[in-house]
């Protein structure tokens, strides 16, 4: 099974010199999603999750798969002013500024089996403003798993000490 | 089965005066996920659904849920400048201003059975201008589907002639 084959290259988006990994063939496929969905799943071992965190908005794909296939709670990590009810959040540098984070806090109990997803692990800004949200409520963080991981950007280097699996590694 | 019961109130979100719908409370709980989805899939009354066209971002969520029980593809339509592929945009009226949503060109057949998901439908602007999308790549709407409907907004009235289904009407 080549999942890669599913990802479109486009070349110089969103900004000249940017090759970026299109992931709209494989969600317009069902048989590319199962693929995917089962490397994911298998990722775990059968590991017990109680709550699935999905990274706003291409971590709510997947997130929401995974969730249901685990008969987990499903939790949503959104930018600023989108959650109505009480929050926790959480700030990460970016290139050029900083971006916020946002999650309920009554989304997670202390104790909970986490598994954080996103689609892409890139810099791993974003994916440790989020392990940060998750362990200030008393989750257990089980894995952060991802669609693809750009290695050449070592985002594992800011997730030191997580269990870490993506389904393709450019 | 009484599907309100998983969906919160929140009392001045976004502004004073609103009363917010919260669905947050029924993603975290499994059992509601199913409930829902499965009140959605029986409106459709086992009919041939080819695409599922989820809008950005809460429309994600069961979107992609309903394309794979359908075994359907997925197609998201997005706020502009993030779908890297060649699009097609339709524009509509706000409050105040107007907003813009995109698809990819390729994502829709002609000829292909569509479902539009989205999480709620209320004043009807963002629905209209999807079926706008959808039919001009050719697409046949088979039926709008939505989490809740706002009927005070009279969404209804600028979706007409189509098939419109809701899980909760308030």
């Amino acid at each position: 099974m080549k999942l890669e084959k599913y990802i479109r290259d486009i070349q110089d988006f969103p900004k000249e010199g940017i090759l970026f990994k299109d992931i709209t063939p494989m969600l317009n496929n069902f048989e590319a999603r199962q693929d995917f969905l089962h490397v994911l799943l298998q990722s775990l071992e059968n590991k017990k999750i109680d709550k699935v965190v999905g990274i706003e908005s291409r971590g709510f794909l997947f997130g929401m798969l995974l969730a249901q296939e685990l008969k987990a709670g499903f939790v949503p990590v959104r930018k600023p002013n989108k959650l109505p009810f009480s929050t926790l959040s959480a700030s990460y540098t970016l290139e050029y500024g900083t971006d916020t984070l946002e999650i309920h806090t009554d989304s997670i109990n202390p104790g909970d089996k986490v598994l954080i997803h996103d689609d892409v692990l890139a810099t791993g800004g974003t994916a440790k403003a989020v392990c940060e949200l998750v362990e200030k409520l008393g989750g257990e963080i089980v894995q952060l798993n991802f669609l693809m991981e750009l290695h050449f950007l070592k985002g594992r280097d800011k997730l030191k000490n997580k269990n870490i699996f993506a389904a393709i590694t450019y």
